[in-house]
């Protein structure tokens, strides 16, 4: 029921909520353009700018293969400049058209807006002779243009929402399963030993997350007969463990779905809860409800 | 409901929409042969097609066994052979008894027919020493004979509706998916670097796509201790995560199966609710409900 | 519905439906202890088999470590003739105590009975020296003593029940996968060809089951970008893909735990079907129904 | 139902039932600080209890990294001590305030706290020297500390209860995982044998384990055609099997969440039915229901 009642607002990607509309003229044109999506202008932008994320984030991870930076170094910079002249255009255009820039600023797409831009400039103002490695991991950080396509698309925030039902059960789960590994990395720490890889707790608590979660890369394994006969415990512990985190969010998605949930409604004579929607009268007391 | 109440004609296979059946004549038996499974010797056509298409599979497959071939080369070929020319035959008989040809000639089934005979007869118009690697290649589209037999197994058809109906959530899921692969590649090419085996952001994705997923070939692993903890990280979020997609189909399932949905019509007579949305008459009372 | 009014005799796993029941004398008595679970004789006989089971397995089991036998080579060898001697014993008073021999003979437990004694005392006609390789290779025969188990564990055949209930839709889903094993073990095989290992076009398709499952072994891994691109897809589809099973088999346990299904009731008006269990009037006509 | 009937004290963790509260003075003080929740200052202690225990665990483990001890020896040391000292008094004062200190003492969590403590005193009197290897070994026990968590965060009491409702059919799950383990790793054994790496049935069940679970180290796989084709069945097989325990986990979970068993009363004023098993008023009339 929750699920329907939540105000429109809510769910509505294209209303930044506090950064405050201008009230006429070019600034609140722009505005209507960049932040809202109910103009056809607007909606251009919007797909314009899924475009150019997605094109940007291309460049990115081209200009980490050796090949093609060997080939296409000088169009792979180019465009990286256009991008990033755009996506400054566009970040100073936000500033300028919102009443509480620093509002904007300090919001999490905002920090998102300049941490994509910022890389690009800061490479041409630092001589890359000097501290070349660090630049390259700052440029890195435009790899979080990623972030800004959330914002244009509503179904992730329903995914998310769907998620968070079920966040503080799968958490709880979670730190048992951190408990098995750490408890059972320490027995494998103490069964195979250094000699055998498991050069310390920690590097034993990564083979037992590697094991139970059923990834099993190969590059540690047991080689004595217990070590062997514990990792197949674990294994079978983490197979079948898997059904629970996956039970909670069923149970969650199947109750949403058949829209079957014991409501707030209260009984204002008995003062019970747990009425179904549809209920005229007090299962507890046979007083009338109100609806 | 909506499963209970789509036409017939939705899920018969047999049921090749507008090639048109000729009105009568031999053009028509044949017809009533090759494209409906009405009559016995329709049906007795498609298990002897059925069991046509396996075992020349099977000879596609043996063929690119070098130990196989190295001795049983006469047989295949000449198997080879026999199969192509009785697809082919089929293929122009297809051809010949629809009242519209090329319809058929350009539907899915119609390029598949064509493109599962082709390679063969190509083969032999082309000398093999002058162009062998592409031949072998193309030899191989013969492999997509297999999917004719879904034709014939209406229950692919079923299976196929029922992943379509939670095929967008499952694609937004795919692509939250593919946003944690691009950072957290993009963390672990950083912290591991070229030197561990993470030569770019491509190599590094199909390395998170590796653990992600639970794959897990090994043939690339995190080599510092900082790169060991993310992926452990990773590990545990993408088996927490796969709770989500199953979550997802099982809720469509099971709402499939249990086919209600609670509706909010109250019976005229004796105000019982909870009847199904097709209920014509109170299941409580006999009182004729209102639509 | 159908699960509750199931017959008991259908899950009581004491009755072999048709060997015969000896009227009186020993023989029935025998027949009482060794078939049946009603008296206390018969209860301590089953426990008592189980256990000489188990024990057996674990004899057989170290009978094939090298390090156990070479230094209990006599023990193992003593333990496995009292075994022997034991369930030849049981076979024989099996045979003797019912009243169709050959249909017991003849039936699942009857050859398993057999092929579980058999390789010992073959191993004692043969001379070993001449066979070794054959001999052991039979005596591992006796493994399958453990599917005795079965018949005295009735949860077993509960959880058969639900899997086959269950079992054509997996049947069909298992068929799609190992299409699209086939489809894709081919094109890799013709992107990594057999310089990377994918020696033929079976070799392929183990890989692609190795993948697909996220098993992951590892000794067999794309090396080229293409490859490695296509199996990152095939990763991410076997992936999502696991959540149909699962869901096939939630909804059914689901449905079964709530009791939930239409009936087999049919309106003796109009003939209609689907009727919930409690109603009382036909939900299509609005005539009584009868319970 | 029975979730919610469930006396309160069930799920109370902060209630260990019968140490015995003393009836006034300091220790009834004490008492009430260290094992109850309900004063402000028993919710203090237990916080500073979780946070120290944390610690301690990282103690530990760090203890265990070659590297860090070497920097780090005298730092790590001094904390040890520092939390040992703490253990030891909190185990003694909880000795000291109960009143039936032996009950206590032979809890469970009575032996956790001794044995979280012990080692770090017998290291003391023994001369390391003498048993360097079996004090490390006995010094990893304290990892044990961690149980002490559980006892302060009652999610884990609620996650336990739901898998020990779904507990008994999940261990006759894997008693079948477990026999489909025996008898492929004995026909891999057979097929593949020593030369491949299956050097004994024990052998052949910890790959069978790796392999069904979908962990796949890679460590030992197939070499022979026919044993990659068996492989690739158990891998089909483990990966649908899968489906069952979560399908269990599921159900439960989903029917607990719904809290649904449709009953069969009927409202004797209009004759409506679908009445919680509680409901003491019907829904639709506000009529008195019979129990």
């Amino acid at each position: 029921m929750t699920e329907q009642t939540t105000p429109a607002a809510d769910i509505a990607p294209h209303t930044p909520p506090a950064f405050g509309k201008p009230d006429s003229g070019l600034r609140r044109r722009v505005y209507t353009i960049i932040f809202e999506a109910d103009t056809s202008a607007g909606r251009h932008f919007d797909v314009l700018l899924v475009a150019v994320i997605l094109l940007s984030i291309t460049v990115v991870i081209l200009d980490s293969v050796p090949s093609v930076v060997g080939r296409l170094e000088k169009p792979l910079n180019v465009l990286e400049w256009t991008f990033t002249l755009l996506f400054t255009a566009e970040y100073i255009a936000r500033l300028c058209c919102v009443r509480h820039p620093w509002r904007y600023a300090s919001s999490f797409f905002g920090v998102i807006d300049l941490v994509s831009v910022l890389p690009t400039w800061f490479a041409l103002l630092v001589p890359e002779a000097s501290a070349f490695l660090d630049i390259r991991i700052l440029r890195l950080l435009r790899i979080f243009r990623i972030f800004k396509l959330t914002l244009y698309i509503d179904e992730y925030l329903r995914l998310g929402r769907a998620l968070r039902a079920s966040g503080r059960k799968i958490l709880i789960f979670l730190s048992v399963v951190m408990m098995a590994v750490l408890i059972l990395g320490t027995v494998m720490y103490v069964v195979e030993g250094p000699k055998n890889g498991f050069t310390s707790i920690p590097m034993a608590m990564y083979w037992a997350t590697v094991t139970m979660t059923t990834v099993g890369y190969g590059d540690l394994t047991p080689q004595t007969t217990l070590g062997r006969f514990i990792a197949s415990f674990m294994m079978l512990l983490g197979w079948g463990v898997l059904a629970v985190p996956t039970g909670i969010v069923t149970a969650e998605m199947t109750s949403q779905r058949m829209n079957w949930k014991p409501t707030n409604r209260t009984c204002p004579s008995c003062l019970s809860e747990g009425h179904e929607p549809e209920a005229k009268y007090c299962k507890d007391c046979g007083e009338a409800l109100s609806a």
